[in-house]
C-alpha cells in the first residue's frame, strides 16, 4: 500500500525496515531478514514498553534490551537512530559494518552506545539478559526500600531459532526459570528460517512447552507481522506475571515484504540485491530514497527523547528522596555505580610467611575471597555445582536464591557455559558488580566461548579455576588440564593468573578484582594439592605478573628456573641444591604472563635477563607457547600428551614434576 | 536384611553396589552414590535386555551402553567385571585410580575394552549415544535388506541430573528427538543430588516435559531402588516406540543403603569412610568381605557369557545368509569393519596448477569432499546450519532424515558442542564411518570440549573449520578468530591444517581422512576469501606438514619467511621482490605443526635450517606459539588484539597483512 495510506504505525515500522535494506544494501553485506521481520514487535516494545533516555543511554534504571540475534544488529541500530540516540547517525548507518564505523557487523557494547552487551555467537545474549535480570534482581533486593524502589528495570530480549538451538542458552533459561526472575521478558522471533533454511530439517521441538518445563511464563502472538496489539497484550501480561520470566513465541515471516526472499534463508544473511530492494519498496509502498525516514516517522519515534528525559527525571526524584531517607544505603550505591571500589579493600588480602602451613591454593583462595568478602560488597557469584571443590562459597551471605535475591552466593548448577555468559550480563549491568564464577580448570573449555566474550567486550568477570594440573589425580584425564593454560593465555584481553602460594593467591586477587573494576576479565588457576608458602613471595611482586622469588637479583645467574604455580616450590628446593653444589642460580616465578609483558622493558630485563640463555622452566602442563621464554638454549619439564588416572603425587612423579628432575635436567642444561 | 533372605536379583544388585563401595573404599577416591543407586536400573538393563558378547567386546551387532554420568564408572567397571568381560578383572577393580590400571577415574573406552566412549565431562556421554544411534540408523539404513537385518542394535545410556543440565545435552537430545531415532533409549537416574547438595538449589525444571518437547518418547518410573518390573516394563515399552528416542526418568535414592550418608552430595564423590562401610553393610545385609562376590549372584552375572557367545552365533548365521544373497554389499560392510579404506581413494584428490584460478580453499575443501564422496562411501557429516558458508554439503547423497538414514549430510542445526560430540560417537561406533563436522573457525570455542575429547578418546573427527581469519571481514571481532589456532595447536593429538590452496587443501584432506581411519582426528581451517594456486605447492608436501614452497631448496637462505594458509602468497609475492633485490630468500608453507613435527629431523632441519635465524612469520592470526619457529632473532605479523568488522580486505590490510608490509618487515631483519 502507497506510504499516504499507511497508519503511522506502519510508516514507523517500515522506517525499520527500510533502515536495514538500505544499510545492508549499501554494505553489501549483512542480515536484512530478521530486521524485517522482527520490525514489528520491535516497534511495539521500544515504542509502548522501553523506558529508556537515548540521551543518557547509562541512565541507570532504563530497561535493558538484548538483541540476543546479534547478527540482526540493523534493527538496534535502526531503533537507536530513530529513538534519538547520538550514538548513531544516519550517516553511521551509511558505514554499517566500515572500518571505523559505530555500526559493526555484530552489536558490540563497547562501541556503540545503548548496545549493553555484545551478540552475535548465537545464545550469547539470552544467556547475558539472564545476568542482567540477575544483576538488577540483586542490586534491587540491596537497596529497595518498602516505601523507595529504586532499581527496578525490565530486561527485554529479542532472540531468534539460533539462538533457541544453543545449548548455552538452554543452560541460562532453565536457571532463569528456577530463580524466577519476573522481569525478564524474551521475544522469541519464530520466522521458521535459519541460515540452512526451513527449520524443519533440524529444529523441529515445541520450544514453548520447553520453556514451560524450564517455568517461564509463556505466550504465543500468532501473527507477529501484523498484530501489534497481540503483542502489546503479550508484553502486558508477561510483566504482570512477576514471580516467573516471560517467553513469547512471536511468529512472524523473515524478509517480510520482499517479495521473491521472504520467508526463505536468501533473505537471512546477505543483501536484497538493487532488484529486489525495488520490489520490496514496490510491495510495501514505500516512496522514500534509500536512507530517508519520514518525517511523521522520525517525529514520532523521537517522542522516545522528551519521554526518555521525563523518565530520568521522574527517578531522580526517587533518588533524592531516597538519598534523604538512606543515606548509607545511598552512598553506597552511588559507590558502586560510580566505579570506585571501597577504600582500603586491598588491605584485607591474606598475607602469609614461610612458617606458614602448606596448604593448596584453592584453599588460600577461599580465603582471600572470604576475606575479600566483607569489604567488597560488589563480588557475587558461584560455581557451576562444584562450590565445595572450588572452595567459593562467601560465608558472608546467603543463597542467590527466589525471593533472596540480595544474598551472593549464586547456584549455577552443571552449567558453565550458562554461568560464564550470566556472569558477563551481571558484569556488563553497570551496577558496580564484580561477578566471579568456578569450575574445574579444564571445563573452560565448556564456557571458552563466554570468556572469549568477557575478554572482548569488556566485562570485568573474575573466573576462579581450580584442580589446575595433573596433580588433581584420579579423575584422570578428562579431568586434568594439559593444554588449558595455554589455550587461555592466547585470548586477547584476558588476564590468567597461576599462583604458586598464598601471597601469590592475594596477588592474583588483587590484580583480578582492580582489572575487574576497569573492565577486563581474569582467570585464576589454583591447585587441588597443597603447596608450601614460599620465602620469596609476595603480593606486590606477584601483581607484577613475575619476578625473582628466589636468587640474589644483583648477580648474573648461571642458570634461571622458570616456573608457575604448583611447581615454583620444586624450583626453589632445586635452587637451593644447585646453589650447594656452586652455582648461581634464579627462581623466576611467572604467575602471570600477561601483567608480566605490561610491566617496562627494564623490569622485564632485571627478572629475565636476555643474556642468561640457560633457562629451564618448569609447568604441568603443555609447552605451548613456552618457547617465548625458553630462548634458543633453554628446555622445558612439560606435558606433551594427556594426563592419566592415578594419586595426584604418582601422576606428578611419573611425568617429571620431582626436585630430582628438575635437578638433573637443570645440570644437563649447565653441562 | 541377611544374605540369606535376599533374592538372587537382590543379590545380584547388592553386589554391584559393594563392587563399588569397595573399590572406592580401597582407592580412597571416587563417586560411590550413583552406582549404589543406580545399580538396579542398570541390572535390569543388563541382566535381561543388553545385548553383548563379554568375550567379544567389539562385536559389531552389540547393543552400545554408555555410562554418561561418567564419575559413576565403578558401576560399568562392576558390570563389565561380573558378567564376564577379561578386561576388568577383581585384581583391576582393585586398582581402581591406579597408575597404569584398566579402571581410570572415568570411563575411558582406549583403556578399557567394553566401555564404548569417553565420559565424564558431563553431557558428553548422551551426545555420543546420539552419534551411536545416528551411526547405526546409517549402516542399517545402508545394508539391511527386507529380508536380511544385518544392524538392528540399541544404544542405552545412564544419565544424571548434571547431564540434564549440560548444554551439550540439550543440543544433542533436540536433534535426536527431531531425527526420530527410536533405537535410542536413555535412562535417567533421578536421584535430586549433585555436588551441590540438592538440585532444589539449582535444578528444578520439568525434564521430563522438556524431552516430550523435544519429541521423545518419555516414561517415569517412580521407585527406582525396588520396583525391577516396572523398570523392565519401561525398557519394554521404549523398546516398543520406533520413531522416537525414549527417556526414561527413574527416581532413585543416591548411595541407596548407606545409613547416614543416602540421599545426600557426602555420598556423590568421596569414599564412604569405614565405620559408614559397615554401617552399609550392616544395612543391607552383606556378610562378604570386600571383593567378595557371592557365587549365586556370579554365577547368574556369568550368563551373559553363554547368551553372548548365542547372540553372536545367532547373528554370525543372519551374516553368512547376508554374505551368500549380498555378496557386493556384503564385500563392503566387511571392508566398512575392517577399517579398511577403498583402494586408490586417495587419487580422487583434486590437483591445482598455478595457472589455475583463484579460489577460496573453503571451496576448494567442497571440491575435494565432493571427490572424495563417491570414492570414500565412510564420509558423513554436516554443518551446523552454515552449509552454505562452509560448504559441506555432499552433493552425492541427500539429507540424513526420520525414515531417511541412509544419507550421508547431517543438519545439525546450530548446535556446535553437540555436534563435534554426536560426531565422536559416530567414529566411536566401530562402523568405519568417517564423520565430518563444520562450523566458522571461532566457533571451535562452542564445542571445544567435544574436540579435546575427540583427540583424547581416538575419535577420528574430521573438523572442516572455515572463516579462518580476520579477513572474514564484516562480521566483526565475535566472529574473526584470532587466537582460535592457537588454542587448537594446544591440543595434544589434534592435527590442525591450514591449507594455502587447493593442493594443500588435498593434501590436508589426505592426512585428515588417513588419520581418521587410524582414530585421530584433524581440523582443518579454510579461507573465505579467494587465494591464489601456488606453484611451489603439491598435495604430497602439504602432507608433510610444513615444506619450502618457494625458494631453491640447494642454497643457505638469507631469510626464511613462514606462513600458513591465506598469508603463504604474500610471502612468496614478497620472496619474488627480495630476491629481485639480490636477497637469498626461502618461503615455507607450515600448513600443518602437528605432522610436521612428525617428520624426520633431517627432514625438519632442511626445511627450516637452524643456521638461518633471520626469521618472518606471517599467519593473520596470534603469535602465541610461534616463537619455536621464530628463533631468537625472529619476527612476526600477527594480529595481537581481536579483529574489527569492516570488509576483509581492508581489515587485512590495516593489520598489515600486505605484501609491502612483509617486505617492510623483511627488509629490517635483513638490515
Amino acid at each position: 500500500m502507497p506510504v499516504a495510506t499507511q497508519t503511522l504505525e506502519e510508516l514507523c515500522i517500515n522506517s525499520i525496515r527500510f533502515l536495514a535494506i538500505d544499510a545492508v544494501e549499501k554494505a553489501k553485506s549483512g542480515h536484512p531478514g530478521l530486521p524485517m521481520g522482527a520490525a514489528p514487535m520491535a516497534f511495539v516494545l521500544w515504542d509502548r514498553f522501553l523506558r529508556f533516555n537515548p540521551k543518557n543511554p547509562k541512565w541507570f534504571n532504563r530497561d535493558r534490551f538484548v538483541l540476543s540475534a546479534g547478527h540482526g544488529c540493523m534493527l538496534q541500530y535502526a531503533l537507536l537512530h530513530l529513538t534519538g540516540y547520538d550514538s548513531v547517525t544516519i550517516d553511521d548507518l551509511k558505514q554499517f559494518r566500515q572500518w571505523g564505523s559505530k555500526t559493526p557487523g555484530h552489536p558490540e557494547n563497547f562501541e556503540t552506545p545503548g548496545v549493553e552487551v555484545t551478540t552475535g555467537p548465537l545464545g550469547q545474549g539470552i544467556a547475558n539478559a539472564v545476568g542482567l535480570a540477575i544483576a538488577e534482581a540483586h542490586i534491587a533486593g540491596k537497596f529497595n526500600k518498602p516505601d523507595a524502589t529504586l532499581v527496578d528495570h525490565y530486561t527485554y530480549v529479542i532472540l531468534g531459532d539460533g539462538c533457541n538451538m544453543e545449548g548455552v542458552s538452554g543452560e541460562a533459561c532453565s536457571l532463569a526459570g528456577h530463580l524466577g526472575l519476573g522481569k525478564l521478558i524474551a521475544l522469541y522471533d519464530d520466522n521458521h528460517i535459519s541460515i540452512d533454511g526451513s527449520t524443519d530439517v533440524s529444529f523441529t521441538e515445541d520450544v514453548n512447552k520447553r520453556f514451560e518445563a524450564y517455568g517461564w511464563h509463556v505466550q504465543h502472538v500468532q501473527d507477529g507481522n501484523n498484530d501489534l496489539e497481540a503483542i502489546a497484550a503479550a508484553i502486558e501480561a508477561a510483566k504482570a506475571v512477576t514471580d516467573k520470566p516471560s517467553f513469547i513465541k512471536i511468529t512472524t515471516t523473515i524478509g517480510y515484504g520482499s517479495p521473491n526472499k521472504q520467508n526463505t534463508a536468501g533473505v537471512h544473511g546477505a543483501a536484497l540485491g538493487g532488484d529486489e530492494v525495488k520490489l520490496t519498496r514496490e510491495n510495501l509502498g514505500w516512496e522514500h530514497e534509500p536512507f530517508v525516514v519520514p518525517e511523521d516517522a522520525l517525529k514520532h519515534f523521537r517522542k522516545a527523547v522528551e519521554r526518555g528525559a521525563q523518565l530520568e527525571t521522574d527517578w531522580n526524584k526517587i533518588w533524592a528522596d531516597y538519598k534523604a531517607k538512606y543515606a548509607e544505603d545511598a552512598a553506597e550505591f552511588e559507590r558502586l555505580l560510580s566505579g570506585k571500589l571501597p577504600e582500603g579493600w586491598e588491605k584485607t588480602l591474606p598475607v602469609y610467611k614461610a612458617e606458614d602451613k602448606a596448604v593448596a591454593t584453592r584453599k588460600t583462595s577461599e580465603v582471600t575471597l572470604n576475606a575479600l568478602a566483607p569489604a567488597l560488597p560488589e563480588l557475587i557469584g558461584g560455581s557451576a555445582d562444584l562450590t565445595h571443590s572450588n572452595l567459593t562459597y562467601l560465608k558472608v551471605s546467603g543463597d542467590f536464591q527466589k525471593g533472596q535475591y540480595h544474598n551472593r552466593n549464586l547456584r549455577f548448577g552443571v552449567r558453565e557455559h550458562g554461568m560464564g555468559a550470566i556472569c558477563n550480563g551481571i558484569a556488563l549491568h553497570g551496577s558496580g558488580l564484580i561477578p566471579y564464577c568456578a569450575t574445574f580448570l579444564v571445563f573452560a573449555d565448556y564456557m571458552r566461548a563466554a570468556i572469549r566474550l568477557s575478554a572482548l567486550s569488556e566485562a570485568g568477570v573474575i573466573y576462579v579455576m581450580t584442580h589446575d594440573s595433573l596433580a588433581l589425580g584420579e579423575d584422570g584425564p578428562t579431568h586434568q588440564p594439559v593444554e588449558t593454560l595455554a589455550s587461555l593465555r592466547a585470548i586477547p584481553n584476558l588476564i590468567v593468573y597461576r599462583p604458586a602460594d598464598g601471597n601469590e593467591t592475594s596477588g592474583a586477587y588483587k590484580v583480578a578484582v582492580e582489572q575487574a573494576n576497569k573492565h577486563r576479565p581474569t582467570l585464576m588457576a589454583f591447585s587441588r594439592q597443597n603447596l608450601p608458602q614460599l620465602p620469596g613471595s609476595s603480593i606486590e611482586k606477584a601483581a607484577k605478573g613475575g619476578y625473582i622469588v628466589d636468587g640474589d637479583e644483583n648477580e648474573t645467574p648461571d642458570l634461571i628456573l622458570i616456573a608457575t604455580g604448583s611447581e615454583v616450590h620444586l624450583c626453589v628446593e632445586a635452587a637451593q641444591k644447585l646453589r650447594e653444589a656452586g652455582k648461581k642460580v634464579r627462581v623466576v616465578s611467572l604467575p602471570s604472563w600477561e601483567i608480566f609483558e605490561e610491566q617496562p622493558a627494564d623490569y622485564r630485563e632485571s627478572v629475565l635477563p636476555k643474556a642468561v640463555t640457560k633457562r629451564l622452566a618448569v609447568e604441568a602442563a603443555s609447552s605451548f607457547g613456552w618457547h617465548r621464554y625458553l630462548g634458543s638454549e633453554g628446555t622445558m619439564i612439560s606435558v606433551e600428551r594427556f594426563g592419566v588416572s592415578a594419586p595426584g603425587n604418582v601422576a606428578m612423579e611419573k611425568f617429571g614434576y620431582t626436585v630430582d628432575n628438575v635437578l638433573a635436567k637443570a645440570k644437563e642444561l649447565l653441562g
